[in-house]
């Protein structure tokens, strides 16, 4: 693997994956029904220039190339999992309650309930129908969608719970962040034909880098830079999400650990600014945030290790590492 | 075709589809995670002998059959549409807020509306799984469950219009009703390998079907009997729902219509009792209910001319004939 330029490079090949997947995604959103089509553009901000980044389609398209497929054979398995993860992020950001994303309202909050729900089953059969000619490729996303609502149903009863332990937090990052990634990664080998044991070293490739991904996430929700992240740092604090640097810091046992209880549990409203700005001193103080650190560089170093396992060649390979270069940074 | 003794036949042939699609669905749902896989077996009420009667399924082997397909070939589309029509069961109950199915409590009165969502999406997920294999199959699916996205958009709509068209109206009883029945009996012909207008002659019999059976429904859920139907008779003018025959007589010109439209505009809360016996006599007066029996008729008689075209021989044929009457009978 040669020498790479991270951001740029990444940054560029994200731009590409659009440029290559956006007609395949405009084609399956103009299948749906209206009022359905109409929302489902207002989700992917296409005309705003606020789309998301398509990380999961560039893995793919990435992958594929990098394990000698044809970009183009892959590009309907990265139109299928972009549409399945815009699926989820819809249905999730209704469960959640979430009122934003990328700075607009969210389905749920701009069209109700309802919309959200149907947008969101309408974008998941798209996927399928998207897939349907790889029949290998529509078996690994249904196992990632699974995998989908098992995390997002774990994280949904942590939320009333006071005894989440570290290792089913992590599960539940696992599912639900790291999954689709895995799959993605793996479905990039699929389309190029690549054999079994190079497919299953790309799909550790993206779970470590899913992990890796919400491990950031999570140190950025806490003491990132608003400015910088563009996600507005505190929120999860504020409405007591329990993510990996806070049940970390829950279950370190000691004194900052029974204090960061007391200001976690067992309220019900949101967190003010102070005990926003006390629960982040006590989770670095618990020893959350170093274990954050130390779990990130864990994962990231295991992608890497998967990466190499999978032997993958020319300028794909470059762009792999440049993406996951970018998926574990810290000013992102 | 040769005669037939409709109830019994049918009857009998309905726990055979059952019988033959219980391991294929038991299967699907046992892939599901917990508390998923709890919540959709809930649904299914298997260990309740309280479960649907997979008319769907039904159809999809007995089309097969009559086309001469062996049974065993199509359980995996008999499988797949019931799946798909429990997803399309346990979302729409969310949407509509409808308390109670076959006699208990619906999914999300039972487990909340976020579990009701994830139970939905897992069941649409295994549904793919399930029709992975047969790619034709799974786009025809894809098809019918747009059309129910589409026909239920509709359906919410309508309750807060008041200028709701017959055509329309109708429009949204074949997207809701007609679509999937339709594509049932279609599947069971593209899993039998019959000739295209085979097919296609096929799926016109499922469609008239669906739209005899809503009429029916319709008609029974005005003035049926509870103790005979097993549904609450006046429950759809309680909550003002517009029906087929409902909207026949709002469009009906002249006074009953008139005061019908008093009645069920522009309301919020429910009609109470005396209300919903004046609605129930100004439909029939206005001619909604003789619209609705005519109409019925006439897709009971489309249903059997699309049958005939099909072509079907043997046992197959005479179920296909036994299933239409039952889903047209009057005291179902």
């Amino acid at each position: 693997m040669t020498a790479v330029r991270p951001g740029a490079d990444a940054e560029e090949f994200l731009l590409r994956a659009r440029r290559l997947t956006g007609p395949a995604l405009r084609d399956a959103v103009r299948r749906l029904p209206e009022p359905t089509r109409g929302i489902a553009e207002y989700h992917f901000s296409w005309d705003h220039g606020q789309a998301g980044k398509s990380v999961r389609a560039a893995l793919v398209l990435a992958a594929a190339e990098a394990l000698h497929g044809p970009p183009e054979d892959a590009v309907s398995g990265a139109a299928g999992v972009e549409l399945v993860h815009n699926f989820s992020l819809i249905h999730d950001d209704l469960m959640d309650r979430d009122p934003l994303r990328r700075t607009r309202p969210t389905v749920w909050s701009a069209y109700g309930d309802s919309q959200a729900i149907l947008t969101g089953d309408a974008l998941l059969v798209v996927a399928m129908h998207v897939l349907a000619d790889h029949p290998p490729v529509l078996r690994e996303v249904c196992a990632a969608l699974l995998a989908l609502v098992d995390g997002q149903s774990a994280d949904l009863a942590f939320e009333s719970r006071t005894d989440v332990g570290l290792d089913e937090c992590v599960r539940m990052a696992a599912l639900k962040t790291g999954a689709l990634l895995a799959s993605s990664c793996a479905i990039g080998g699929m389309l190029a034909r690549a054999e079994p044991a190079r497919v299953e070293a790309l799909r550790r490739f993206g779970h470590h880098l899913g992990l890796a991904f919400q491990l950031v996430d999570d140190i950025l929700g806490i003491w990132g830079q608003t400015q910088v992240s563009g996600k507005p740092v505190g929120a999860d604090l504020r409405r007591r999400k329990k993510s990996l640097p806070v049940v970390a810091a829950l279950n370190a046992g000691g004194s900052h650990a029974r204090r960061l209880r007391e200001i976690y549990h067992p309220g019900a409203g949101p967190l003010d600014d102070d005990d926003i700005q006390s629960a982040a001193e006590l989770i670095e103080l618990a020893g959350g945030r170093a274990w954050a650190e130390r779990q990130a560089e864990h994962h990231r170093t295991g992608a890497m290790a998967a990466l190499a396992a999978a032997e993958p060649t020319g300028e794909g390979a470059e762009i792999l590492v440049a993406l996951a270069t970018l998926v574990c940074r810290r000013d992102r």
